[in-house]
């Protein structure tokens, strides 16, 4: 099995969208370079340093799943079922939806009974790659109940002093990370990734 | 004139210190390696990795004088009269102290009218080099006041959750970083320092 990454754009002070889900200047990274970036979908292509294509292209090499929330799933109505990264996504839900305009892609998956089945769920469909968890509560649920194996953090120079935190609702005694195994400098962003200790 | 730059140890979540001002693992780093580093006054040696050290000696030669609030100097007793870092120090205090028992060593310099005021004094003392400031309550009155240059980040592995923020009672919108011009990975941190924009 693949391994399990949480993976988000931060500020400074542990945010990764302010309150009204803005990401603002947290994405500013996204267009940053000259290096062309094409999504899957019907989303424009950005622009990235050579760092950070770099840095994007091997994630997306290595990603054969995501698992997100409700929120980010109806904020972005599910990527109109074609997710940017090219994947198929497990949306944890406490219901599934029945009049979602986009279930005949076939790329959205909804799990109903916790974050446990959702992880295993979405490590089924993406096989021998990893498994990337949306910041947020998604993350935190996964974080508490032992499930991931790596932090990702794209840490943006800004301060939002108040939004979503990287890790919601978790005790912070539970996060215990090794020292990053990536610790990569680019424009408007420093890409990091740290294990998780167990 | 030397640079004004603050300085601190932070969690992934922007903390230095938990709400009972106990730095617990954000200091972790200060034991993480085997070169010895001693202290001026009565403090032990701790003990850095070889890229901590440098990183280290660099800021220990670049300093001249630090500001420092005045929480800070009560829990420290100002330091018996003598900073670790073996420079002169001045505190944002709203009234003198009459009792302090170190006050004849000379190293401890009281200011009551104000950040700006604060930060000239330490100048005057640092001559050419630069002026650490205290992340915290210090550290955001400098930045609102458009008095910092740089903010160096010492970024520790843990989440805390709850604490004293690096930048207090700034409004988010006034911290303009650049991109990091120093990016060190070593044992339980990364050393970061980020220019501010103005």
């Amino acid at each position: 099995m693949g391994r399990v990454v949480s993976s988000a754009s931060m500020s400074l002070d542990g945010f990764v969208a302010s309150p009204d889900n803005d990401p603002g200047a947290l994405f500013d990274w996204y267009e940053a370079g000259d290096v062309e970036i094409v999504n899957a979908g019907d989303l424009p292509p950005f622009h990235l340093t050579r760092a950070s294509a770099d840095y994007w292209q091997g994630w997306v090499q290595e990603l054969g799943c995501l698992v997100v929330g409700r929120l980010l799933f109806d904020i972005t109505d599910g990527w109109k079922g074609e997710h940017p990264l090219g994947v198929p996504f497990v949306v944890l839900a406490h219901e599934v939806p029945t009049d979602w305009a986009w279930a005949h892609t076939g790329n959205g998956h909804f799990v109903t009974d916790g974050i446990e089945a959702a992880i295993a769920r979405a490590q089924e469909l993406a096989g021998d790659r990893s498994v990337g968890v949306a910041a947020g509560t998604v993350a935190g649920q996964a974080l508490a109940a032992g499930l991931l194996d790596e932090v990702a953090i794209d840490l943006v120079p800004i301060v939002l002093g108040e939004g979503h935190a990287y890790f919601a609702d978790v005790d912070p005694a539970a996060v215990r990370l090794g020292d990053p195994t990536t610790v990569i400098p680019s424009a408007r962003v420093t890409h990091l990734r740290y294990p998780v200790l167990r």
